[in-house]
C-alpha cells in the first residue's frame, strides 16, 4: 500500500547530472561546466522511443510530479497531468522533467558556485535564452540516449522551449505540445516584466545582485514582482469570481491594512514566493522571455522561422488568459498552416486566465489527453510492427 | 498680443480659499479647517447659472487650463478641452478646477501642516472618499455663489465624483458628465492599486509616511506605482503601435539595462512622477477609488442608488480602455436606464486606452462638445425668455 494517492507517481528522487561540455550562450558568453537537475517519472522503452520532454514555466523546475518524502504537502507542480493513468501517462511514457540553467532549484543559476570564484554567480551568470536551454535540454537527451522525443511539452515559458525544440532541432522530436505561449511577448508583457525587474533591482537588499554574500534577499522586490506577475496570471473575470469586493472584517476599515480579500491574498502570495525564489533568477527568466521572438530573424514571418520543422504540433488556449491571449496562440497556428504543418488546436472555456494551464479542467485534460494518447499509440503501433 | 495659442484661456492664477466649517468625513473623522486651491476661467453670469466643476483624477489638481507663466512648457492637464471655443468653453461657461482634499497641490492634505503639530499631517492626514471631496466641493459651490452647477464634469476617478454629486446633491446640477469611469473598482483594478500601495509602503524611505522629516521621498516605490499605473492607462494595441518591440540600440544587449524602448519609457515616467507627486497623496487617491461604491449601500442595487438623481448624463467610454472598460459605463447607462433618467453615452474608437480621456480624439471632441454646446445653449435660451 502507498502513502501516495493511486493516480500519482508516488516517491520520486531527484538526480543531478553534471555535463562537462561546454556551452555557449546566445550571448557569446561560455558556461564551460553546469549541472542540470532532473527527475523522471515511467521507464525508457527499449528502442528509447516514449520520452516526453516537459519545460518549465518562469517559476517552475525540476519537480513536475509525484512527491519528494510522505511528508511533502503537494506533489510537483503538474501533478494533475503527470502519472500513472493520466493525461502524460507514466504508465507508456518515459517523462524527464528539469530544472533549467540560470534556475535556483540545484541546476547551475545565480545561486550555485562560479567554478571562478567560489562564491555563488550572482549577477555575473550569463543572461540565458530560451535558445540556450533547449541546446542544454539536448545535451542532457544526449545523456539520456534519447535521440529523439516522442513529445516536447510546455505551458507559458515552457512552451516556447517546445517552439523552439522544434525549430532548432527538427528531427529530434515527433510532437510539440505548446501550451498558453505566444510567439513573442508584446510591449505590455515586456512592459510588466520591466516593473518587475525595477522592484528586485532596485530594492536595496539587491546588493546589485550580491545579496548571498549580505545574508540577506530582496524580499520586498521580490513580492512585488510576484504580485504583479500574479495578477497578470489571473483573469480579471476569475479574480472576481473568487474575491469580488468581499472585505476581510465586514466593513471598511479607512487604514492602510489589507481589508479587500485580494489584497490580503497578493501579499500572501507574494511573501511566500519572496522567501522561496531566488532573485536572480527571477530576473533571467523574465529576460529569457522578453528575448524569445523566433520570427526576428526571419524578417518577422513566423511562417519562414517554422518552415523547417518536422513534428507535429498540438496548441491549446485558455479564454480569459491575457497574460498570452487565445489570439497570441493562432499566430502560431496561422503561421504552421501557412508553413503547410501538421497542427491540433484548442481554445478551452476557462475562467482561470494563464493560471488555467496548470488547472485540470476537464475539458482540456480530455483534448490534452486525447492527443498524448494519439502519440503513445502511434508509437506503441509503429514499434509493434 | 497674447505669447499664448489663440484657443488658450492665457495667463491662469490659482487661489487658495480657507473653510473653517469643520468638515465630517465618512471615516468619522473631522477636518476642523482646510484650504482648497482653485482655478476659474471665464465668467459666472448674473444668476450664476453658467458655472461647470471639473472634478481631477487620480494624479491631477487645479491646474485643468492655462499657462501659470509665459514659462510655462505646458498648459494645464485638461487646456484641450477648456478654453475660449473649446468643448468646455470659457467664453460661455465659468469653469472652476480644484486641488481635492488630500492632493499635493496646495488643498489640505499630508504634505500641509497639521495644525495640531505644526508639522505635515503625514500618515495621519485622514482616508478621504469621493463622498468627502463632493462635500468639499459643496461647500466650494456655496462659497462661489453657485447654487447649481450647469455641470459637474470629470474623467476616470473624476467622473466619480460627478457621479456622486448627482447622487448626494441632485438639486445642484443640470448635468453629470462622466467620462472613462465605473461604477466601482473592479477585484482587479483594487489588486493593481494594492501593488502600488505595496511599492510605496515598503520603499524605506517611506519612514511610515513621515519621509518628508527626514528630508527624503520614497521614490523606487512611487516609480513602481507609476510604473504599473501607466501599464494600466495605456492600451495593448497602442503600446504595440507606439513602442513594439523596438531596441534602443537595435540589438539584445544581453544585461540588464533598459534595452526596449517600453523599457525605457517607462522608467522615464515613472522617474519623472516620482520626484513630482507626494507618495501619502498617491495612497490616499488610491483608498478613495478602492472604497467607491455607491450602489454598495443600495444592496449594490445601482441603479437604486441613482433613483433620485435629477440630472441628464453624458457617459463616455472608449474601446481601447481596460483600466475602465465600455462594459463598466455601459453599467452605469443601464442603471439610468433602468431608473428612467436621461443619459447621452458614446463609445469612442481610441487606441490610446484610458489615457483617451485626456486626449482631443475628433470624434471624441465632437459629441462631447455637441453635449457641452448643448448646455450652453439650454441655459442661455432659458435665461434669455
Amino acid at each position: 500500500m502507498s502513502e501516495f494517492p493511486e493516480d500519482s507517481i508516488g516517491l520520486v528522487t531527484p538526480q543531478t547530472l553534471h555535463f562537462d561540455t561546454p556551452l555557449t550562450l546566445a550571448s557569446g558568453r561560455i558556461l564551460p561546466h553546469y549541472d542540470l537537475v532532473i527527475e523522471t517519472y515511467g521507464q525508457l522503452n527499449a528502442d528509447a522511443s516514449n520520452a516526453v520532454l516537459i519545460c518549465h514555466a518562469l517559476s517552475g523546475h525540476h519537480h513536475a510530479a509525484g512527491y519528494h518524502s510522505v511528508d511533502e504537502r503537494k506533489p510537483g507542480w503538474w501533478d494533475s497531468a503527470i502519472g500513472p493513468g493520466k493525461v502524460i501517462d507514466t504508465e507508456r511514457f518515459f517523462v524527464v522533467a528539469l530544472n533549467n540553467l540560470g534556475g535556483c532549484h540545484g541546476s547551475t543559476g545565480p545561486n550555485t558556485p562560479n567554478p571562478e570564484t567560489g562564491k555563488p554567480y550572482g549577477p555575473d551568470f550569463p543572461i540565458v535564452t530560451v535558445l540556450d536551454w533547449v541546446h542544454s535540454q539536448a545535451h542532457l537527451a544526449d545523456r539520456l540516449g534519447i535521440t529523439q522525443w516522442a513529445a516536447v511539452v510546455g505551458g507559458s515559458l515552457g512552451g516556447m522551449q517546445a517552439m523552439q525544440w522544434a525549430i532548432s532541432y527538427p528531427e529530434r522530436l515527433r510532437h510539440c505540445v505548446v501550451i498558453a505561449a505566444a510567439p513573442k511577448l508584446s510591449t505590455q508583457n515586456i512592459a510588466f516584466n520591466e516593473v518587475a525587474r525595477q522592484a528586485i533591482t532596485k530594492d536595496p537588499q539587491f546588493y546589485n545582485g550580491h545579496y548571498y554574500e549580505q545574508g540577506v534577499v530582496p524580499k520586498t522586490g521580490l513580492m512585488l514582482a510576484r504580485m504583479v506577475g500574479h495578477i497578470t496570471y489571473l483573469s480579471e473575470d476569475g479574480m472576481r469570481d473568487k474575491f469580488g469586493r468581499e472585505l476581510r472584517s465586514g466593513k471598511l476599515s479607512f487604514d492602510f491594512n489589507p481589508q479587500f480579500e485580494i489584497e490580503s491574498y497578493l501579499q500572501y502570495q507574494g511573501e511566500r514566493f519572496s522567501s522561496a525564489f531566488d532573485a536572480n533568477t527571477y530576473l533571467l527568466m523574465t529576460k529569457a522571455l522578453d528575448y524569445f521572438d523566433p520570427a526576428a530573424e526571419y524578417d518577422n514571418n513566423l511562417a519562414a522561422a517554422l518552415s523547417d520543422v518536422r513534428c507535429d504540433f498540438f496548441i491549446a488556449s485558455f479564454t480569459t488568459d491575457w497574460r498570452f491571449s487565445p489570439e497570441r496562440s493562432r499566430e502560431i497556428v496561422d503561421a504552421l498552416i501557412e508553413a503547410k504543418k501538421h497542427v491540433t488546436y484548442t481554445e478551452i472555456q476557462a475562467a482561470h486566465g494563464h493560471d488555467a494551464f496548470l488547472i485540470p479542467i476537464p475539458r482540456y485534460m480530455e483534448v490534452f489527453g486525447a492527443y498524448m494518447n494519439r502519440i503513445a499509440a502511434e508509437q506503441e503501433n509503429q514499434y509493434a510492427r
